[in-house]
């Protein structure tokens, strides 16, 4: 993984004070070694704050984001998760450069997407944009149906990838974005259901080792430790509803 | 728009019978004219049927898919719908050249994506693998709150892209993937929620354009006469329950 030297540091929007989908591009950056900065969490007299994010966002333009997080570089601008990561892991070393590779990497990054938004949806059910505290009958039923057979499914899924990749990493046997995606993935899993994943992680031996070799690689140990990591809270998509886990 | 002499037809797997997100890689490949086997549609003494879509899916490998669409091109296993049409896309003249577009192109068919997982979820907010019928209090909540609020912020986003795009396409001037993706996905909404979509027509002139632009091009125009394309009806992502509709 080599730094490249931008012209400018990336400038990414997210919302502030939740890790949620920003986190995954965060990891990439942090992994590569890239400068960027953190607009809305900036201070506002500097340009940044969630005012800034509004005003990036509510810009009308062919390359308007529907949602953060999006990406500014240089003249792109671009959204979702997972486009920001296919943009950024070339450009950084963080995928192979075959193909193959490039697809398959994109397919498990698109895959985890689907998770996350699984996850959302178990303390969010019935509305996307109400309180958890007014749909918790909806809540309970569909976590306790994503705990019985969608989560196993997909942990079940991410370990055989590793295991046919070579059993160290999720696209060959080299660091790669989905990786990084995969340790924010289980962090954020063991956060929100620490009952359910302890059951679950019997099953996953590689997935786990994976993720716990992601968070000792130098620069994402020192990012972990620093303040521009967010920890997980209860208004993000990992969020810890006891009541919810089993 | 060309079509590439493929040395091999591509291999579509998808569940037959229902339109589903298979139907978004169906319209590229039939946009484009090229040559296809959809396998799962395909007699089983042809090698083809659900026995030969669940035997590829079973197969395991670094490339293995989590679940269908699937495409093999070659030796590439391509799963994952945007991923495909990412794939497709250069390889048929079914987005513009330069990067820019490129993302935004993807950037668009991924929001897409998430609104079509969005449209799932009317009809299945508790449980992914259980019936509606089961679910049916909670579905009543979330198709309302999906009507009121996150369809028409949907669609609104859409008609903004295609206005600043030049008034007629979602990513330029020229018919890209995310064209063929939002004809498909009207098409699904107006037959899953016909009295909301009426509603929402008169707020998206350039979006029912485009749609309409997409149904006239002369291959489109010929497979949706035709007996590969699939209906919609009550198996697939959208479905029409009129209790959900308003």
């Amino acid at each position: 993984v080599k730094p490249v030297a931008a012209a400018r540091p990336y400038e990414l929007y997210y919302w502030p004070g939740l890790p949620g989908r920003g986190e995954f591009v965060r990891l990439a950056l942090e992994a590569a070694g890239a400068p960027y900065v953190d607009v809305a969490r900036l201070a506002k007299s500097k340009g940044g704050g969630v005012a800034a994010l509004l005003k990036a966002l509510g810009r009308v333009g062919p390359a308007q984001p529907f949602a953060p997080p999006f990406l500014k570089s240089g003249a792109l601008v671009i959204a979702q998760t997972a486009n920001i990561l296919l943009y950024l892991g070339p450009r950084h070393g963080l995928v192979p450069r075959d193909e193959a590779s490039r697809f398959h990497a994109h397919q498990i990054q698109l895959t985890i997407a689907d998770l996350v938004s699984e996850v959302h949806d178990t303390h969010h059910p019935t509305a996307v944009d109400q309180y958890y505290e007014d749909q918790k009958p909806a809540a309970k039923k569909r976590a306790t149906a994503f705990l019985a057979t969608r989560l196993p499914k997909y942990l079940g899924w991410l370990e055989r990838i590793v295991a046919a990749s070579g059993g160290t990493r999720l696209v060959g046997r080299r660091l790669s974005y989905p990786d990084l995606s995969a340790f924010q993935l289980l962090a954020g899993l063991d956060y929100a259901f620490p009952k359910a994943m302890k059951r679950e992680s019997r099953r996953i031996p590689r997935l786990r080792a994976l993720a716990a070799g992601v968070a000792k690689l130098p620069r994402i140990a020192a990012y972990l430790e620093s303040e521009r990591r967010t920890p997980f809270n209860q208004t993000g998509i990992f969020r810890h509803y006891p009541e919810l886990d089993r």
